[in-house]
């Protein structure tokens, strides 16, 4: 029996991530929760998976569940994150909040030894040199839910680290695979928000069609695989079937497939080393699906995947600029202030207007992180 | 340093297991060979790799290699080729002989305590029981160097097999792959050797072509990986790139890929459960390739693949008699005598005359093997 913290229980990964334990009553427990400000299903979560301790976006929220549940100890805010992350009783942590919030409550849980399955990207993207010091340091493994990272993953075991000759990252390409830069100028929200193969957040979508999801998956694969980046490729792949490959020097090829289903890789790091039936899942059939496609990326047509690569190469705060500048530039084309091929010009001035300081800080990260939110909203 | 037996140098997995050799003077040492009636060739590689051992089909060739080089050991014949399976020096036996004159000698050096890297067909298909038997009891570890299998095995590293769902080999389809039945009354000889992305033997490429190939590799896998006929899946998959798979029963599939070189599942064998670099092997490139293939396998279509599953569902000597019909009916097939729907006609009725004997004894099945291929030469 796993115990297991989930942060962000409310959001995509979260709910799936209480299937996977609903699914299998007998080897997993939700022992801690975080939600946001989705206080009706976490109502829904708490009644149904009676975790010991529940943490809130706010004390107002705290205090309505508190009357409610008098058995359950609740909390909020940014210290309660932390107090779910760190709970004694839990095995893993599930890191499953958007956003940079994740980092800090993930370092803590790290440092009481838990295991971490990471969903949140920017834990890696802008702090991976401080949390893969922490995990090597505490002896924690660090286990992907991104299902390319997953696949890499799933591929790498049994497998030699000094035998990978390289990454293979798939990519489906988007909501906007197949129009040119010119048809970009004037997309939708809502045409961006449809995403061909994937059903995920807003904010992940629009990162798919800019590909600035890729180039975040490309970061994290430097730190969880430590790869160098000249080791790490991007292959379009529309059908999101091979969720991702490794090449060995040898030549051989080794890739993990399925129909796309994010409970897959979520169960998977949850039963890792082992794996457990998964009836649910739609079985991947060939056959039926006839033909997959391959296709080099284009670094001219998605011009974030480039920036990534180089933010990544570079460094330091680097990376926390890009992610910051990106959430912040996403955030201002969902709400209809900018344009779609605004977002990458936002980056891209972010990242030049930014000072690199290397080896940051939490703090320093951080600060960054603010400035260069500021930064980007100024340009509005 | 690991020390190789390599039985059938000569032929297309032999001179193959010889170049990954050459290419690791550090990591392999032929110690002995055996070699068949191509002494130009053998003479070669007696002189490149200096072997201690050498075994050829007569004592005439013997001899006269004898004479030529002084400080090597020859011998020659059945007994000739048990000698180099058990030679005391060698770590490894890789078997790549033709036919079922590989069985008794892999026998034998499983008892000896032997690695078998098997690249031989027939030993698992005719008497997979009484080799895995053996290899259990000795605690002998089989290796596949098919390449299907190879895949196969590959991807299992790391994986336990109560959580496997079922094994997917991936089949070219042949030559014929794209002609209806009606289209394969009067092919020649010559168009069913033309494999389309494979250079093998004679035999083999014939097998193909009527997929008894994939058929035996059924068994075969039947028998490496403890797995039953109805967990065992053929796909048909054109371009030969994605090796074969494994489903787990979390929907997770995890695959085997690259160019088809059959150095690459030597070279495993040789080097597992490391790997080593194999420079001069084509890099998969699936952009490349653009696109991937995958039908469903029409047994109606490939009469022989069902004549597999059934013989090795029914085990004993049946799957003896499919394998030593085949081998006699393709032999007359290449010297003319029948047309090529006839190969799956003759193989019916050899399976049809035979009374099966359960759990057979090595000779047993030897007898079978004889009766079975004078039945199919007295119907020529």
């Amino acid at each position: 029996m796993k115990h297991i913290s989930l942060m962000g229980a409310t959001g995509s990964i979260g709910t799936q991530t209480l299937d996977i334990i609903k699914g299998h009553p007998e080897d997993f427990k939700l022992a801690a929760m975080s939600a946001g400000r989705n206080i009706d299903l976490a109502r829904k979560m708490i009644r149904d998976f009676k975790p010991e301790l529940v943490s809130v976006s706010e004390k107002k929220f705290a205090d309505t569940l508190k009357a409610e549940f008098p058995g359950i100890t609740f909390t909020y805010g940014h210290n309660g994150l932390i107090e779910v992350a760190v709970y004694p009783k839990s095995d893993i942590l599930v890191n499953a909040v958007l956003g940079s919030v994740g980092l800090d409550p993930t370092l803590q849980a790290i440092e009481e030894k838990k295991t971490i399955a990471i969903a949140n990207k920017e834990t890696l993207v802008t702090a991976g040199h401080l949390v893969m010091e922490a995990a090597k340091r505490n002896g924690v493994q660090l286990l992907p839910v991104d299902s390319e990272h997953s696949a890499i993953f799933q591929s790498l075991q049994g497998e030699k680290e000094k035998n990978i000759e390289r990454l293979i990252l798939t990519a489906s390409g988007g909501s906007f695979r197949d129009r040119t830069r010119k048809e970009l100028e004037n997309v939708t929200v809502e045409e961006a928000l449809n995403h061909p193969n994937w059903s995920m957040g807003a904010k992940i979508t629009i990162d798919s069609a800019t590909m600035m999801n890729k180039g975040l998956e490309v970061i994290e694969a430097h730190w969880l695989f430590s790869m160098e980046y000249s080791k790490i490729d991007v292959l379009l792949h529309k059908e999101s079937i091979i969720h991702s490959m490794v090449e060995f020097h040898d030549s051989s090829v080794i890739a993990q497939l399925g129909t796309p289903d994010m409970r897959v890789p979520i169960q998977y790091a949850l039963t890792y080393p082992d794996r457990l039936p998964l009836p649910s899942a739609t079985r991947l059939n060939l056959a039926e699906i006839g033909k997959l496609h391959f296709a080099e990326m284009d670094f001219g047509r998605f011009r974030c995947l480039q920036f990534a690569y180089e933010a990544g190469k570079a460094g330091g705060t680097m990376p926390a600029v890009l992610n910051a500048a990106n959430e912040a530039a996403v955030a201002a084309f969902l709400d209809g202030k900018i344009t779609f091929l605004q977002i990458e010009d936002f980056i891209e001035r972010a990242l030049n207007n930014h000072d690199k300081i290397s080896n940051p800080s939490l703090a320093q990260i951080q600060e960054t992180d603010l400035e260069t939110r500021k930064y980007v909203n100024s340009l509005l």
